[in-house]
């Protein structure tokens, strides 16, 4: 952890040293993953099945290639109620969000009499990656199956590692909630380039959203154009702008929600009161000796904790905004006046009683948020990433009339002469109303 | 050209190839691509020098690194006004079309007294590429320019290459008219890399659109994530559906009007009138005689162009589905039975007095539309590629404790403690009004 102060020399260039520090994949993953990607396109389920002996240690001519929907019907009904009861509430919330972002359609006919219009529908295969192992998480099942639901998206295709053949019963209940329609026991970049080429076994799909290691974000952004992807991920991170006035230990335990999903992830807190950083930072300290997941929230926060002193939490917006921090957390009693200040974030949480992880489960938008500076330019997973919008637009013979020459003059401008003729021919024509 | 009929024999396979002909860049374009991209990465404006002096014959720190607003100015000012008026009236239809693309926030408070929300704002800089040389399109300006003023955008950065250090009017003209803000005399993969990383000269931008060669479509591609990207856009294409009822010229003049961009563009035409099919194919013949484009033309039309019978027009529309088109005409009397029956497709072009170079220059919607299949999941570039979306919660003590605890149980089953605890830890407050 770094502790700096907006009011100490040399802050100017720490600060720009924090905004710009990388904590994402290097070269290498790169040059895998495009072997990987070849192999796949060549050799099919040849390939996806040599891969996942080798990385996930089984075969799935012996393991099974899918995994039933009965399977995972039976994850569902065999959980212990409460567990059941949350994912219920959490699928609900999650879908009575996402249902407000449909887009709607468009269809009008303007004052030259031109029919303008955007007719959106949702694409038709949906591949979503779910990571196996220690990041298997059912609430990212419902974040990124949901929405394609909610689009309108017919075939949502499952995949998901199984180390050694082993499942996870809370991924496949989650799938069964949220109305997955097949589901295949692969992983990785292998899994990732069948979705998109497709093989003799899978179908290819249109987009594949979902989070993975830094393999699968790479075969993504390689694979992006062959199908549409949610956006490239990296390490997740949190910004808490807090007063003197919280209680320690709750922003501790905000930073270290983020500080324990991976030692890359950040954690920075911003505040006014120089003696309340101090006071979190010991916390920070106790709680980490009593988690679970201590060893990685260390880590995480040894390398990549911040602590930043600001005159005035005014002064922090400017700073956070540089950041364009997937999570902002505003701790205060009136969030209102900073919110107002905040340009570029993921996702934003309103004053004392909104820690970030009731956004990660139950509170309804997307946890799929841009990370790395990314908020400058892209927003979280919704709706949106599984439907297109098709333009369209009707004239008849007096509405060409009106703009069409125009269109003749600049095709003529610009050296085409095909492009011209192709309304030219039309206004001239005998039976042309306006002519 | 090729001819298909449904009804012959081996129609399924030879469609097939029509669908999966792969008509873009090779991995020699994406090898070189990377090379460039490190380089301005690791020497900034002396690498994008150096390639300018290679691929455009200048050296820019003597022909100069930027052109002036006032130059782009006095070339608006000095347009004949005919074209003037034409420019004028295309940029205030796009306008106008555009406006209607800003989307609306949210902020409501659920029953469990969630406040929920989401707000929308544009990014900060935009850069648009804009092809020098004979593809230098005024209209490709507006296109992209607009979208992103109508966004909010402050900051909109033209980078154009001008080959031999010849700059062309006509687009300074609608930098001018649109309101971009500056422009630099550069283009290729060069120019992308330094609107992405930011040099000592150009600063970075957060977004970077525009059509440009295979090179510059792999430069997005890769850079995809660093900065956001429009679409990976890859050769021109058009599919008419006509019936016999309509001239054989016209729906000539509309195929050649894609057949002119380049020899790698498409032109494909479904009829249920296999002598319409005949007539077309010899008024094509006729009127690239005539063309200045017509050596262009010959050449896409010869390798990529199609002609397919049909036995109704109703049953080209899964076949046409199946291309997903940049562009679809549906040339007949009463288009809607169709157009119900479209799903993927860039831009639709209804009835017959709406050739599509109507909607290049003047109708208002995007004429940068998905290529290669992508408007299976891609849009035609909007107001939205200009802007990102944050969302945003806050509750109270009353609405933790109603949604909570399913919280604190999903985040215990996902095996993350902190998670768990920072919900929790507010849970227990003294003075949680719910507690």
């Amino acid at each position: 952890m770094i502790r700096l102060d907006v009011s100490a020399a040399g802050f100017a260039a720490d600060f720009a040293a924090l905004v710009d520090a990388r904590r994402e994949a290097d070269s290498d993953v790169a040059r895998d993953v495009t072997a990987i990607l070849r192999a796949v396109r060549e050799e099919g389920d040849a390939a996806v099945r040599a891969f996942t002996e080798k990385f996930d240690g089984h075969d799935p001519d012996a393991t099974g290639w899918r995994i039933e929907l009965a399977d995972c019907r039976a994850a569902l009904d065999g959980l212990d109620p409460e567990l059941r009861a949350a994912l219920e509430l959490a699928h609900d919330r999650i879908a009575a969000y996402h249902a407000k972002q449909r887009p709607e359609d468009r269809d009008e006919v303007d004052a030259d009499g031109v029919r303008l219009g955007a007719r959106w529908s949702a694409v038709a295969a949906a591949g979503v990656y779910v990571p196996g192992g220690r990041a298997a998480y059912p609430s990212s099942v419902l974040m990124n199956v949901v929405p394609a639901k909610v689009a309108g998206v017919e075939r949502i295709v499952m995949v998901t590692p199984t180390p050694k053949g082993e499942v996870n019963q809370l991924v496949l209940a989650a799938a069964a909630l949220a109305g997955v329609d097949e589901v295949w026991r692969i992983g990785g970049a292998q899994a990732v380039a069948a979705l998109a080429y497709g093989t003799d076994r899978i179908k290819a799909v249109d987009v594949v959203t979902g989070p993975g290691n830094a393999w699968v974000a790479e075969a993504k952004r390689q694979l992006y154009g062959v199908v549409g992807i949610d956006m490239v991920a990296g390490p997740s991170e949190i910004v808490v702008v807090a007063d003197g006035q919280n209680d320690p230990a709750w922003i501790a335990a905000d930073l270290l929600s983020q500080a324990e999903h991976d030692p890359t992830s950040q954690s920075i807190l911003f505040t006014d009161d120089a003696g309340f950083g101090d006071a979190v930072a010991k916390a920070v300290d106790d709680q980490i000796a009593q988690l679970a997941t201590g060893q990685v929230a260390r880590a995480s926060w040894d390398a990549n904790g911040a602590i930043v002193i600001v005159p005035t939490l005014s002064d922090a917006m400017p700073l956070v905004d540089r950041l364009a921090p997937e999570h902002l957390e505003l701790a205060v009693g009136d969030p209102e006046p900073l919110f107002r200040a905040v340009r570029h974030a993921g996702s934003v949480f309103l004053g004392r009683y909104t820690p970030e992880a009731v956004g990660d489960y139950v509170a309804g938008p997307n946890h799929v948020l841009p990370t790395g500076r990314r908020a400058r330019f892209a927003s979280g997973l919704s709706v949106l990433d599984y439907m297109k919008r098709t333009s369209f637009l009707g004239l008849d013979a007096a509405a060409l009339a009106r703009i069409g020459p125009a269109a003749v003059t600049l095709a003529g401008a610009e050296g085409l002469p095909a492009h011209a003729r192709s309304v030219a021919i039309r206004l001239d024509a005998p039976g042309n109303g306006a002519a």
